[in-house]
């Protein structure tokens, strides 16, 4: 891991059905677009509630993916 | 959404099961006297442990909702 | 102020015009149904964004008001 | 404890004396209205100062309490 | 909202004026590259200072803003 | 509860399947050494990520439990 | 900015009209014994009710100022 | 309280007896040099340990006092 | 002190009288088993409520204490 | 300084030597992409051990440019 | 690293010459009797002054080792 | 220590060369006018950047020290 650099983008994913997806779903869209992604961490957890019910989970999560020189 | 006005209570909900589990069930409760509720945030995530198993886990977030006026 | 109780209420005021006028909203609601508010503290200030401009300021505040025995 | 919610308040209370004696005229005056207390968390710890001399601690707390469904 | 991903940028904001009108230069200028802009978090607001008076307001922020897949 | 010491250590359990196996697998392990165990608190949620996947979910907690006299 | 040394004291501004004033009285009253000053933090915002209106914005603020050798 | 500006210190008051008495003692020095002092915070607590026992307790705190124009 | 080594361990003492016997009541029980405890750190002061009164003072703290090599 | 904008980017840069190496490898690559950088501040710092022995301090920072119009 | 179980220990390690002077020594020590150490967290840097100059760096950290079940 | 009353100051050093000159340097120049200085404590470490490279660490501390009555 010699000098290797790393960026963190920070993100927020929606699921109606659990913590976990909303995650998965973050990390999914983001390598769209980021190669080297190597770990997350969740910065918070939110949701939506409508009709008395939670009608999504929303995960604020940072992804560090290594930056290639 | 002109000029809303929301109120925040903040509740402990508990499950056996699951973290979206006791999150549900404060929501459940909260909506049998909260009418209009809108959105909730995680503020802490603990737990009960008997016989060296988690017995329930306690899930306290805020629950914010609409002030009609 | 000997012995005093205080309680605090946690609200959300908005205005699509300022910091300051999303907090008023919030207290102006408050006292229609609490007497002796004593102060407020602002605890977070986020917003919407409509078409690339604000819409509202939302400004999260608790309410501290005396207990009447 | 089998699912059971609970909801928190959010308290200051004040004594000439003590931390403690802040700390339980605040449950005292909560318990005139609130049944079930379970606990309380202290979040912050003030007070006014007089002649150059405390006048009253004043302590903000957090009571949790069993809502019955 | 249904599975949505939000992407959050960190923005500093400077007017010579008032905390909105820093908070309004940064989503101005944030608007001309990001679309879908959704909210803004303020996380800090801080200012220089001239020859004895405020030069500018500096307000820290997030922009959140909706990823297309 | 008259006058009982607890300690608090903290893990960091895993899991590739969700948040609650990782903080079993944690409990689990702490079982084999230590005994009376009664809560948990999560302290932080992180993870790894391998070829654009969750590898495995990283909750760090502690763990309290009661120290015989 | 060869090797300066920076000192911060904390200040409460207080003003009936808005945030920003709040902030000016303080650095304006700061100016009269404090030279060189530099930049200034806002660390809190709270504020008096009186009769169920503002009565005074308050802004904690630390206030940094180059120390000369 | 037109308009006053407040100027925090920050002390540590040290007492073998209690937490209040570490707070006394703090504000006592600081009222030798300090006039108009309104209000306390504590924002820690520690303490030494010699020979298993208590030696001290170390109450962080900070006193604001009116400045006088 | 010459490169000195610490450790610390948290733990949590209960009282039913004071906050100062919950910390004293931890520390006393710490050093049945750890030589040259040297600092605490108080964390978080929480409580039980039994019949709308204080059961038990509940006090974590860290206690730091030297290492020998 | 008139109505900039800046943004900030969250970095990790290791290095096996020191605190200093780590933040000058993440500056050092952010600017092969970014211009105009001004300022950093440190949000972490963390590293890896292999063998009894520290492989890599990593500290994470943000990174503050200028964004131009 | 299917399912591994990690504990962390809090430490302080002290050094008169620098930063990382003392996170090794604290890391060494700590070798003496943990296997498997993995990584280190830094939560807070301290020192001590003597006749105005710099005595030892004290330096807060977190260390974190696989435990074998 | 007995019934010992500290003060303190917050100050941020700054050096072109680490983070422990720019300590250093702060204290320097606080022991111009400050007796009795006992302990630091860092608070947050930032820096500017010129032309792609640190031009200095600014590192903000707080002095505490010993009050004579």
């Amino acid at each position: 891991m010699a000098d290797h650099v790393y960026k963190k983008v920070e993100l927020v994913g929606s699921s109606p059905n659990s913590v976990e997806a909303a995650i998965e779903n973050a990390i999914a869209m983001a390598g769209k677009s980021i190669k080297n992604m190597d770990w997350f961490e969740v910065v918070g957890t939110r949701g939506h509630i409508q009709d008395g019910k939670i009608a999504h989970y929303q995960v604020e999560l940072k992804v560090g993916f290594r930056v290639e020189g």
